[in-house]
């Protein structure tokens, strides 16, 4: 903890009051620790050796009334072979779908098809989580 | 983008090199800009009015020979009635699991389940993703 | 018992040896017992007031590479609407693929969406499980 | 189809009459025609090679307030390994849930985790429905 530097990032004032609102409501007191929180946990999920095995599920929304993306989507999914564990899919409205993806795999082969499927015309929103197994886990 | 505010964050040197790092990896130019990205996306995660209905899906990693870890697991879902959709098990290993709970309902009420799943023991890594449904979709 | 009436099928003897074959190593002492048996389970499967509220799940194996049959199984699960709970997909192969649509609802419907997608191209295997909720299972 | 041969079953009246009503429904002209298509239905399922490597998923609906249960289920399916490739949960009713379990594995192996997991107490109705991979599938 000695050894503390300093940075800084400029941003609308906008959206460092909606920043401010939702870091209270999450009981920060300020807001270099809830800045520090976010850097340390996108560290954890993005700082993995890129050949380590790891587990971790895509979640996406999309639009089904998109031409063939459903299509692409499998073919992605079968592409990618045996990292690709399980997708379940869940009909949210008329217009939309929600499918998880479960991985396993080489942590950068898990982020290129996250990557690929999220560019997909018609998928709206989408997460990918990267998790690990065994003793590694915190 | 014209009112444009700068804010500071201190924190570890080691953190911050690590983090270069990682968005150095990912393309970006500079510390502000990624910054600004990781607080808007925290933003557009966490800061939904409570009584929104949105989808979300909670990614869990457990030990399944933790006693009774899933009964809780199936209890704490099912008091939750009808905001869970359907859950998805994968076995990663001799010991762990992989589940994923597909929820929707109001974003207040997804939050606490799964603040409740992931504070049982046994559940050892967990991330609650809050996607939107229809054209709030971003 | 006591009101036993006869009834007969011609089949072909081939499959008369395979059925043979089969019971024989469910540990059957008798085919009329066999017939008897499964003529009751279609009963059981079948025999449901179109009305009645039942869960099922469809299993199906089909080829991804049949163009469009992927958007054609989104687009027939999206149309029966809040019948199709969920549907999981695993890739058993470089061609085949598994799903099974979770579904509730009038037993009609479900058995009318069953057979709508079994009859799709490109859709190799597929079977219909219907089940009871509640104090009417057995 | 030249090579016919004649059996014949003995059955309760009753049975008989629901048995002519369900196939009547179905589309069946005659009782022959109808039992010679369940005969090789069962046939289909049963008579692989019992170190056949083939897919399946059993659907079963259990009562998820019966103690331990949940636990058994993961430790039966843990205990099956890799020949268990997904599960898929959803909650029917307060106290009813419905799985199913995805399996890729000898024909053997499937049917006794299948009989395994049915035969545990709070698991109401099940069903295991096996099917083939690649080109054997019709």
């Amino acid at each position: 903890m000695a050894d503390l530097v300093r940075t800084g990032v400029s941003l609308e004032r906008e959206l460092l009051k909606r920043f401010d609102k939702v870091i209270g409501r999450k009981g920060y007191q300020n807001r270099s620790k809830a800045i520090r929180d976010i850097i340390r946990e996108l560290i954890v999920e993005e700082d993995t050796d890129e050949n380590k095995i790891v587990a971790g599920t895509l979640t996406m929304v999309y639009d089904h009334h998109r031409p063939n993306l459903a299509d692409k989507l499998i073919e992605a999914q079968h592409h990618a072979g045996s990292k690709v564990l399980a997708a379940t899919h869940v009909h949210l409205s008329h217009d939309y779908c929600l499918e998880v993806v479960i991985m396993k795999g080489r942590s950068e082969d898990l982020r290129r098809l996250g990557d690929q499927i999220l560019s997909l015309r018609g998928v709206k929103h989408g997460r990918l989580v990267i998790t690990t197994t065994g003793k590694n886990l915190k």
